[in-house]
């Protein structure tokens, strides 16, 4: 079994996401809740991510769906550290979540970290991670939340609204908590060590269950809420968690922006940059000459186009049926599989660059005057 | 030698300043600096604290007064930690404060460090701490600041304006450095170990050199500061240091309001109850019997009234004088030093509450609206 890390800073070697749900003690995402989401949701199909496994894992879910089953509701919440490039691995979560706002017609909070990126990252300033930020929320906004059901915050921004909560928060974990379970030690700088508390902050946002869709890496900063939300009179946040996208050069760790332009594809390159890339980079399933391929077939298992596909850009399951069949017969070669793919990101690149220049106009409705918006800036929690 | 502890949270036994300075590593006013300071305030006299070495330590005050004579100036910062009932000790630092500001012109910066108090007082609810920082600010202002060269902010309100410099300096902070000088653990709640980042924030407020009257437990946060500053751009710290005014029981420890209400005059105490509690509880210097005391005199260094008139309540050095020599010689009993006491703490507290029924009208001037309040909340710190 090959060794792999999962934590909110580092993802790397394949990743065995049995073994992950066993070690972070999260719930799999079975056949039935699957089936009681679709019911609950109107009979439409659920979306292709938790179709096909890759939102694969939760902590009470069911709870959250009995709540909405009630009449009570529930509420979304998730977020993003801003960061220099973004890639289409960091619209995957933001993608779903819009996908449940839209059948649950829920409110959603979305934390934009730009304290936490500046407190790991040391070689940034300040000016630098505010424009990181403010690019980062537009390519939010273009995914197409519901501008009143949405509120999209800076933390240094929000600060003063919730500082009371914060510091409530922050006196119920200890130095203990955080090094267990973040890893942090001694030498962590003392604001790496205080965030958790604000990451916890929005679960407390309605009085209603809190329901966070996000990759598992962040499943630690729910840990600690879980630990502490009933003492504090709130309830328990509940999560469901999706797999990584994988890197173009084969599926272990995760697309990383940092890591070398290679490894993902940024939203802001252009089709001729997405046909290289992919073309020159993405790991193949296939064979090593036409000749064997039609012989042998390709492996779409490790083959990184198709996984991208089955993941993100193919929502027909006729179709991915197709490509898989066709692709494990050697019908489909390794050229034309990677060829649907970029058409596929070239498609979807020009309709969120579409999207992403319209966000410059709501851009203020989601942060500051939108219905959600406004009736938190006319708030303080404690 | 008695053992003595002195952490911001805790003063206890009886203090050997001499040995507090070399375990704080700061250096002690001398004569020479004291003329210097009484030279550079136009040859005035200097303030009976000073005067009578109960402001006693320093660190780099002979840089500031260098760059008062180079006309560069300098800027006052104190501090606040709210607290349920205020006693006569709570005033000392600020009564000096006020002097220094009345004789260098100088801007001075107040925070009310509620959040602190919160994360320490765990059994403290958030609006009970806001109702003592409500409090506490008017007691602040009776004290005679000058409404347009002093900002008072509490640390919950102004946070969002420090935010982006708060982050950059807890990045300079390892966990190591506030277990090393504030004795924290990994029991300590994230909150307090975060907080010293805060308390160097107003530092920072100006180019010019920063001046901290304080009683000087709250070291350790200077000693902080001054190892990061210079590599953040600004200057080290300057500071100077008070001892602590005894309670009434007997010259160990510092005054506590809640440590018993036996040990403090609160500012709320009525003529009667001052009267009562200098009476019952101050501890004497003076023999046991009239005739004994006659014969053998008092010992103004060890009498609690004595002490509190010296550092508080007696500006005049001819009148202390003449006490002194009276009660060594036993001309003075213990009941009329007392008498004197009850009646200066009397005046003072009168003279106190009327400032602090004014302090209603002016307490937006000091906060949100003077000259330097208006000025700091238009602006954001990086």
């Amino acid at each position: 079994m090959q060794e792999f890390t999962v934590t909110p800073w580092e993802v790397s070697g394949q990743v065995d996401y049995n073994k992950l749900i066993r070690q972070f003690g999260t719930t799999r995402i079975d056949g039935a809740l699957r089936e009681r989401m679709v019911r609950l949701c109107g009979g439409d199909e659920p979306h292709h991510m938790l179709r096909r496994d890759f939102f694969f894992s939760h902590r009470d879910l069911n709870l959250v769906l009995d709540d909405y089953e009630k009449g009570k509701g529930f509420f979304l919440y998730t977020g993003r550290g801003p960061s220099k490039a973004m890639h289409i691995g960091h619209l995957v979560p933001l993608i779903f979540t819009r996908w449940l706002q839209d059948k649950f017609k829920c409110n959603l909070y979305l934390e934009v970290t730009d304290d936490e990126k500046f407190l790991y990252r040391r070689e940034y300033d300040w000016k630098e991670v505010q424009k990181y930020t403010g690019d980062n929320i537009l390519d939010i906004i273009a995914v197409g939340f519901d501008p009143d059901r949405t509120f999209i915050f800076k933390d240094s921004e929000y600060v003063k609204n919730v500082y009371p909560l914060l510091m409530r928060t922050a006196r119920k974990i200890t130095g203990s908590t955080v090094k267990a379970v973040f890893g942090f030690d001694d030498s962590t700088n003392i604001g790496m060590s205080f965030y958790p508390a604000y990451q916890a902050i929005p679960t407390f946002f309605e009085k209603k269950r809190c329901l966070i869709p996000a990759a598992i890496d962040q499943d630690p900063y729910w840990r600690v809420q879980r630990d502490i939300a009933e003492g504090m009179g709130f309830q328990k946040t509940a999560a469901i968690h999706s797999k990584f996208l994988p890197p173009l050069q084969g599926i272990s760790g995760k697309m990383s922006s940092s890591a070398g332009q290679e490894t993902a594809i940024l939203l802001t390159d252009d089709e001729k940059t997405v046909k290289n890339k992919i073309n020159k980079y993405a790991f193949s399933g296939g064979q090593a000459t036409v000749e064997e391929h039609r012989r042998l077939g390709g492996n779409p298992d490790i083959d990184v186009p198709y996984q991208w596909l089955d993941i993100l850009f193919e929502p027909s399951d006729a179709k991915m049926k197709q490509i898989h069949d066709d692709y494990k017969a050697g019908k489909l070669l390794t050229g034309e599989l990677k060829s649907i793919l970029i058409d596929k990101v070239n498609g979807f690149l020009k309709e969120h660059n579409t999207a992403r220049k319209k966000a410059e106009k709501t851009m203020e409705q989601f942060m500051y005057k939108g219905k959600l918006a406004k009736s938190m800036w006319e708030r303080t929690y404690e």
